[in-house]
């Protein structure tokens, strides 16, 4: 039977009692300084008598180190962050860490409680993935307690490493694949225009339309949220009148796509002979569906892995060094091209 | 810009000596346990220049909670676990407590390593879903030093609480669906045959065929791993020769589905009308292809929610009052019938 932990851990004080030693002998031998042979042996006898366990929290308040990392990403049901964990795992426990995870479901009071845990010292870093910036996490991030690499944008003045995609230039890549085999109504669907990547995405969209010179029409853009019933009813309002309909779409992520080639399926429309459709992130989902998705890899095991390296140097840079200037990457985004975008006869 | 871990939290010995006061005094004053004023004002500017934060870990050590609880799973890419953080998740949030994630690869010794760490207190219980179950695993789960709910089959000894699925009897369900449904030449792509749930479909496959008077052939039996591109290579080793070729696949999850129906589709056999396919677990992926998924709801949800409620309950049990009887419950399976094995006009 599992013992439960209401009773709690022996304190320093109750060890000493128990031993009839001091606190500060108790403290010596606890921390291994050394003490009499006999004091020693009162010290482990009352420690294991009161199951006193030589744990991670003793050694943390010793050393200062868990030997734990953890990662905050904000939906552990997107493939993408599971890349990411997959990455930051690998790299971490090859330097002798484990990675506690954090789904914070994007909510930011979550976000903001696992940026200020690094206090509680029961992990001794953090990789962190916010969907939003808000103030309070730019206050939280300047004041955080351990050191923190964020995956994502962060405003040039906050002074923490970041690891970034270039969703501008990934969502301009499957633009301008989509002209150039021969597309001509384009359609959008994209995630909450209020998070960091819906924004990139639309920034990144606008611009090759343009360049494209291709008119961005209202009628064809879809903001909603990114997941894959939310794609399907997408297209349901993009395909309601026929003469309008897109000849293809692009999708802020592959759910959105996997939901879009739900729906164009379910009215007997082809893919990609009536209708092309490209995702992005190239997560395991860009091959789930039938055709396999052309979708914009924008790294996320790169991210997840630079994170990581970067975290860890950081543990390494020893007390009292001049400190390392806060560092910035881009992972460069990626076209991999499938057969929902083929070009058709018609059209190529 | 955040200070380094590496230099250490300040111990009762450094701020003891920094503020020229008896380390029992420090422990005095850290506990809350009361001091001269004067004493209590040292101790507090020392521990405050040595940049000690009253922390997580040194509640811990005083009240031995941490109001964390921590979910290890196998494989943070299978929707099947994503679907019992989301219910372990809004269990224990509920109720206070943050959730820490382990995402084991189902390696062993990572699994008996999460199962040890109860011992540094660093979360104050455990669900832990392992896909093997070996003598360590039992001989960690007897000497836990707190309390853990296994989600999964324990042998009838092991004293902790329990959670299953009944994957013996949803198998049957499926098979005897697709017989009903007039499929005679049923074939099974199942995972490994020495986990626990690879076991216990075969069982379930082996006796509903049996009930329906089907012949159990090896010939349309395929082991091989949990995922999507496993899927795809077992089908293509069951479509090979045309002249045997299954009229449905019955899958061991929703991965492996989804893998046969791209294998399918890409050799221009049309699901249900050539090859009927069904999935197992009913998790989000059993939407995303197309057709949509039939599929075996094994209970996911019901199975995270109902393992925290059991850990909630047992760090609810006071100290010193008779222990709880190591209780087992299981959730029961139930098929979701979709357009993937619809009957056909030949068959029904």
């Amino acid at each position: 039977m599992p013992r439960t932990q209401s009773g709690g851990q022996p304190t320093i004080v109750s060890i000493a009692e128990r031993a009839e030693v001091s606190i500060a002998s108790v403290s010596r031998v606890l921390n291994g300084l050394g003490a009499r042979r006999d004091t020693v042996e009162r010290v482990e006898r009352a420690a294991a008598e009161l199951g006193y366990v030589p744990n991670a929290v003793a050694r943390s308040l010793k050393d200062g180190r868990t030997r734990q990392l953890t990662f905050a990403m904000p939906d552990i049901g997107n493939p993408v962050y599971v890349a990411m964990v997959r990455a930051i795992q690998s790299v971490t426990k090859a330097a002798g860490y484990r990675l506690l995870l954090h789904s914070t479901d994007a909510v930011v009071d979550d976000e903001l409680a696992v940026l200020r845990s690094l206090g509680d010292r029961t992990s001794d870093g953090l990789v962190i993935c916010p969907i939003r910036i808000t103030d309070e996490h730019v206050e939280a991030l300047r004041t955080a307690a351990g050191p923190v690499v964020v995956i994502g944008s962060l405003p040039d003045d906050v002074p923490v490493d970041s690891v970034r995609a270039d969703s501008v230039a990934g969502a301009a890549l499957a633009v301008r694949h989509l002209h150039e085999t021969g597309r001509r109504r384009i359609a959008f669907v994209n995630g909450p225009p209020d998070t960091v990547p819906g924004r990139n995405r639309d920034e990144g969209f606008r611009t090759a339309m343009a360049e494209c010179g291709l008119v961005y029409d209202d009628a064809l853009v879809v903001h909603t949220d990114f997941g894959i019933d939310s794609g399907a009813e997408a297209a349901e309002r993009l395909l309601a009148d026929d003469a309008s309909r897109p000849d293809a779409v692009f999708c802020a992520n592959d759910q959105l796509a996997l939901g879009v080639a739900r729906a164009l399926h379910s009215r007997g429309l082809r893919i990609p002979e009536d209708v092309a459709v490209a995702g992005m992130d190239d997560s395991l989902l860009a091959q789930a569906g039938w055709p396999p998705l052309t979708s914009v890899d924008l790294g996320s095991t790169e991210r997840g892995r630079h994170a990581a390296e970067l975290l860890l140097e950081r543990l390494r840079t020893p007390d009292g060094t001049h400190p390392l200037a806060p560092r910035t990457s881009t992972a460069p985004p990626r076209l991999v091209v499938r057969a929902s975008t083929a070009p058709t006869a018609v059209n190529s």
